[in-house]
């Protein structure tokens, strides 16, 4: 046992935020270097493994007919076989991007897979500019999953600028939010600080501190058809100050923490008056569902 | 007219956050105080003016009577009487902690003032630590006013650590939260980052961007009776960067930012796909209100 566990947190689980760069239209090249690199991970310690928004597919579609043939699946495609298969050999668990296929809808996805394979989906709830042409909005809701270490959920990318989703996960009690990104440049007034966070980062740690969860951001790096993406991947804490990252603007890299889920649980009872969940004035809360009074 | 002014958006407003630092059980020395730094605000344009929480009454109660030796009515009581003069005379609005008194409750409140007089109230909804030992939680709900300008709304300082609050002002079109904020030291794992930020300005960043509004936090500085505050105060943009600030950790300040209360509206549209509110998924969104599914 290291040095720094502290006594009655050694329940901690390593997790990583995978930051790579896929190339558009290859999907092979793509998943071999997802599983490349979720070795790494695994080798290093890693047992939650977050890889970037379509990771396989790659981004930038121009036309529906490029989302079908990009797409898969879930749990037969390619993608979850090979991460299902990875997970099984290495006993881990992986958090994935797909370019979903059911039927004749796509869906910007996230495939959870673990020991046992499948466990579960994620469809992005929020759609982010030309998305909306091709994909169909997520209609499976903000899950969670049980793991052995924690509760997890997962949101991709643009889901983060909205309030809700993250305060929906941590009221259904999620540890550890999940987000496979694609951040992009455009619509940024500024893309990073001088201390290389991009606003979504901060975003991120609003969102961790307010519901005092953890997050692993894994954004992917590169331009693809003229569309920048800003790297900085980030592990964030339950107090919202990040642990891990940020990840650099434009090289691929493995962002690792090792942390105890349970904190999340912790950090909500801030003293002996104030548990922010108790603290919520739901009484005053339902305006948050629409416009009316 | 200044060159750094867009054609277009010359309805701008000076907003000031008066940091500043209290002596506990001094009202007089106190509001004479608020009344001098106003004056250096208005003097330098300021035409929205925010005071922080319970700068007249200082902020460590020790016990209810002491609480109600330093409350006064609203708006009857000399604190919104003087501000209100000063808002008529120099024609301006003020935002300023009150502790309030009404009946035999106490309310931790921010008055707001004008050119016309009081205007409105907000009572802190949500309370932190031993002021529940003190105050009734707010029961006026989450109030957004119409000034020339634009429309404001107020939160005070534990508020901001709820998602739910400034959403709830967003959605009834506020353009710019007023925060008058007594951020304490106790209970922060890290109370300042390299760039002089502390965690609760990264939660109004983040807050800002998601809600694409305007926020004016003044914070207290000094410590009393123990216990420390943090400065800080900023005054942050709807892109969620900060646009001035943050004030010191520890010194008396006057943080002003010349800005456009409109932008708030305008960067709601992000690109001819996405609107973040017409983007709510609200279908989804019923698990807010509570607990259960």
């Amino acid at each position: 046992v290291p040095q720094d566990r502290i006594p009655g947190q050694e329940a901690r689980t390593k997790v990583a935020a995978i930051q790579m760069n896929p190339a558009f239209g290859e999907p092979k090249v793509n998943l071999a270097r997802t599983c490349d690199l979720i070795d790494e991970a695994a080798a290093r310690g890693a047992e939650i493994i977050v890889l970037p928004e379509l990771c396989v597919s790659g981004y930038v579609f121009n036309t529906r007919r490029e989302v079908a043939a990009l797409s898969e699946p879930i749990p037969q495609g390619p993608s979850v076989t090979a991460w299902s298969d990875l997970a099984q050999r290495r006993g881990i668990y992986i958090v994935g991007g797909v370019c979903e296929r059911e039927g004749e809808n796509y869906y910007n996805s996230a495939a959870l897979v673990g020991p046992r394979g499948h466990i579960g989906t994620y469809r992005k709830t929020h759609l982010f500019f030309e998305e909306k042409m091709f994909f169909e909005p997520g209609n499976l809701g903000f899950p969670v999953f049980r793991l052995p270490m924690g509760n997890i959920g997962v949101l991709i990318c643009y889901d983060l600028r909205f309030p809700e989703p993250a305060r929906i996960l941590t009221l259904k009690g999620v540890d550890l939010i999940c987000s496979p990104t694609n951040w992009v440049a455009m619509f940024n007034t500024r893309l990073w600080d001088d201390s290389g966070f991009c606003m979504a980062n901060y975003i991120v740690m609003g969102s961790a501190a307010v519901n005092q969860v953890f997050f692993a951001c894994a954004d992917r790096v590169g331009v693809e058809r003229g569309v920048q993406f800003l790297g900085a991947s980030t592990i964030t804490g339950p107090s919202g100050w990040p642990i891990a990252g940020p990840g650099s603007k434009d090289q691929e890299e493995i962002i690792l923490a090792e942390i105890n889920l349970s904190d999340a649980r912790r950090a909500k009872a801030k003293n002996e008056f104030n548990h922010t969940l108790a603290d919520r004035r739901i009484d005053l809360y339902d305006h948050m569902l629409g416009y009316s009074e």
